[in-house]
């Protein structure tokens, strides 16, 4: 008899792992795979300046057909616990309903993950014609560089080899299977300054403000959308974020001028592109323009941010019918195929196999009194179960 | 025998006096002021979160005409003394020039003045048929609030009237005489703020960024110049000297955006009429604009920074011309009338009597090495000698 889905979340939510303290919740997970069969393997990844992670890798099963259920035990923090209705590692349940940090973000997800490997293998046998692993890290919620990125490459270099992978993100957004995520947005983040000379206000002659050409430049950059957004991705988004001059006097004309950008951009573009672009619009904003008052053509220049998060969407038609198939089977509701909102460890995956995301509610997710219905939770379960038997055909 | 400039300009030099300590110059001044039959008047002003301030008033002779020689004895700090050619207090001469904190700005010009003054009444003697006194403060360099502004109260309640003043602020650009300020620009400091709604930079949708308003605005404010200058004044100028968003987060998209904007302006504006102007030019620029993205019209307000220094010119043609007519005698030069540059103690004697400021050559006031020419100092008092001879005919 495999535990419910409210018993290992309840498991779960009580190992508390604030990010990147992963080690509990990884003991109380293995607990459960454990004794079904799943090998156990827990590296710990390190990078300067970042805290040791903790990850797990348990799989069971061998075949060419191999699932990865991909997610995260770390939390994060939970603010003042007085705040809380409930002590938020206590995973106590008020009317249907538990509440405890991680319930929907994403030791739910997880637990249901969980709870259904252990019915399907149960029923199936270990020697179900496949592999499944848990691929779980501990850093996802902190700076995501000794967790998901590693463990995949790890598990490479030991010759696994993944033909899919869901990951149990909070994906819906109101009901549950009302949305799956089937790619993510990428994002960009740069510098634009604008060089000029300082001086004293009094003197403007002698200065070159470069305020004016920061403006100019920014309106053009303003003037017009990035795209229309492509067949399955909304418009790729361009903020300006931050403005700064570095200047708190009032009598100084500052010597550069800066805005921070962020774009969330869609598969039309990469990186590079992105860039490109920018820099294209930037070069049209100020071609031709009347010269600042120093006589000097705007000087500018874009410094990037790194980042590895470039945009992707799933084509895998097989993988994304499959997971909403099961999804109507259990709720009879039509998944919304998604790309929206911020990342996910997906980005990584991506990289090595065709992935999609599909979990719980996630509107309380970060917040105070996180909670998950109870029903919802056991829904999410034969959600997966329903997926594994498809993707596993007896 | 009066005492030579250098000789005066030596002791005030080395009477450090780095603002607010004024009382061992004007101490080192009095023992000039005092012999020559110069009542002396020491009065003290405070201010809250000001350091308490010493002032000097000295005045010599009756009647209806009364010269205001005005100027200040604190000085700027040094910086390292070790920097200096010569210990900045010391008041050590090479090749004829007389090196030390205060050479130019301004106890060179006090000195000169102090000469002149006590050379004047030594030959007209002490009923030379006006009266003529020193105003004198040890808070122009600092917060400008227990000098000269409270001192000129101060002597009006004590029956003080005043005919005209000289500033002995360091005029002269290149050569002795090139120049005299006949007023100067205000300036005018206000903070324009654009509101705007906070949000994730993944989901603009929900938020309104202020910076698309914000260039918007200060695009419109930059396009044309305030004026073309006036028969007395260079045009007004409008500087961004700063640029804020107070966000340093790259997924976050700002609630307000706020530009810190300085004009130093002409007698063609005071500060109402150039707010009313900025305000309506900001209505200009975003009226008819379509909406942001949040569908609300743009949310802007203007704070200014408390001031006091209005544009003014000095219409008196008479005491204009004496002066210009004294320079000329001595140095050959006809002087350019500025109402260029900084602010200075003139801004507050203007409400009191016509003012013009004239003194040495300023080209290393602030600076490391201030230093002047001795022959400069006996020529700058021997200008002033003349204007007062002409100023008070025998």
């Amino acid at each position: 008899m495999t535990p419910t889905v409210q018993a290992i979340l309840t498991d779960l939510i009580r190992a508390e792992s604030v990010t990147p303290d992963a080690g509990p919740a990884i003991d109380a997970l293995c607990g459960h795979l454990a004794p079904a069969g799943f090998t156990i393997e827990r590296p710990v990844f390190s990078e300067p300046n970042t805290p040791d992670v903790e990850n797990l890798f348990a799989a069971v099963g061998t075949g060419e057909r191999h699932l990865v259920l991909a997610g995260h035990v770390d939390v994060v923090p939970t603010g003042p616990a007085s705040a809380w209705r409930h002590p938020p590692f206590s995973a106590a349940v008020e009317d249907g309903v538990l509440y405890g940090r991680g319930a929907v973000d994403m030791k739910g997800g997880l637990a249901a993950m969980t709870a259904a490997a252990l019915r399907f293998v149960e029923r199936r046998g270990p020697h179900f014609g496949g592999r499944i692993s848990f691929l779980v890290t501990g850093d996802e919620e902190g700076p995501a560089l000794n967790g998901t990125v590693k463990l995949l490459d790890w598990a490479v270099e030991r010759g696994e080899r993944f033909t899919a992978s869901i990951v149990g993100e909070p994906t819906s957004a109101r009901e549950l299977g009302d949305q799956v995520k089937v790619g993510r947005r990428g994002s960009y983040s740069l510098t634009l300054t604008v060089e000029g000379r300082q001086g004293h206000a009094a003197y403007p002659h002698l200065a070159d403000n470069p305020v004016r050409g920061l403006t100019q430049i920014l309106q053009a950059l303003l003037a017009a959308p990035l795209d229309n957004g492509t067949d399955r991705f909304e418009p790729s988004t361009f903020e300006i974020v931050g403005l700064d001059t570095g200047n708190a006097a009032w009598n100084v004309i500052p010597g550069n001028a800066w805005a921070r950008i962020n774009s969330r951009y869609n598969d039309k573009w990469t990186r590079e592109t992105l860039r490109t672009e920018i820099e294209r619009r930037i070069r049209e904003a100020i071609a031709g323009d009347s010269p600042t008052r120093a006589n000097q053509p705007i000087r500018w220049r874009v410094d990037e941010e790194p980042g590895n998060a470039d945009a992707f969407v799933t084509r895998d038609d097989a993988l994304v019918s499959t997971l909403s198939e099961a999804i109507t089977a259990v709720t009879g509701r039509q998944p919304e195929l998604s790309t929206g909102g911020g990342t996910s460890d997906a980005r990584f995956i991506k990289n090595f196999c065709p992935v999609v995301e599909f979990g719980p509610v996630g509107q309380t997710m970060h917040q105070v009194d996180e909670r998950v219905p109870v029903a919802e939770l056991e829904e999410t379960a034969r959600i997966y179960e329903t997926f594994l038997d498809a993707f596993f055909p007896a």
